[in-house]
């Protein structure tokens, strides 16, 4: 398996060492930028990644949300709990199964979230401004296809 | 200043609101890999990101690689001390200017970055196996031209 993705990918060897290393600088450059706009909001970053899950998939309950922000059901629970304090989700019961408790996201939170990504939308149109609309639809595409490879990836790992 | 960009973006907005959300998906996705390959290595994460610019820009400064990895200088103290102490860098006093210290990357450290960084390649070697050589290529460009503008940015903001 191994072997025969060394021959396949061997042409391009130069270009995937070119685009790890690029992607690798890109994403610490987004972590550092998304840090700096979060210091005006009173979440953390782990929170903000909770956070757009909720708004994203809806609400989920604690072993959902700890699946999809990769940590572990305790850190994932003292998060929740520091975010309820904070008035940002609140655990909802299920209404037909009582014992099932879903995090349900506040109109606080939603309020920061959605400031926190316009910054961040507004952030990337400065960068991109000199850009082209041909490059940007480009841009856009192969991030799509990026993303649905790395997808593609790591459900293939779980077979 | 802020308006002339909303005008000369408009057409573009759903397009970097697309962008930003697959790079935000991207980042974290590379993040969360970063962390398992490491996993197998005696480095944290900010160590990793300490090890790439020494091995990309040469012996630095305290002061030069704090700014790099956009650390305090003391916690960037802390992180080249247990890394000293584990015989990953060392700290070498200029030839000229006993005064000004630099640290070294250590074979030890070269071994364990090298190694690292293949493994990333090798993951990402797997996610663009199905993708065509001028999609590739593409990709390569325009990440490239999206680390150039990031740059850029920066500097700008500095002005």
């Amino acid at each position: 398996m191994k072997e025969s993705l060394r021959v396949s990918t061997s042409k391009t060897n130069e270009q995937i060492a070119d685009i790890e290393k690029e992607l690798r600088y890109i994403a610490g450059i987004i972590k550092h930028k998304g840090r700096e706009i979060l210091n005006n909001y009173p979440i953390t970053t782990p929170q903000f990644i909770a956070l757009q899950f909720l708004l994203e998939h809806g609400d989920m309950t604690l072993g959902e949300l700890s699946k999809k922000i990769n940590h572990a059901f305790s850190t994932t629970t003292d998060l929740v709990d520091r975010m309820e304090k904070n008035e940002i989700v609140k655990r909802v019961k299920d209404t037909k199964d009582r014992r099932v408790v879903r995090i349900h996201l506040l109109e606080k939170g939603k309020k920061i979230i959605h400031e926190v990504v316009e910054k961040r939308q507004d952030y990337l149109g400065e960068v991109l401004i000199n850009v082209n609309d041909e490059e940007i639809g480009q841009l856009s595409k192969l991030l799509h296809l990026l993303h649905n490879e790395m997808k593609y990836e790591k459900e293939k790992g779980k077979v």
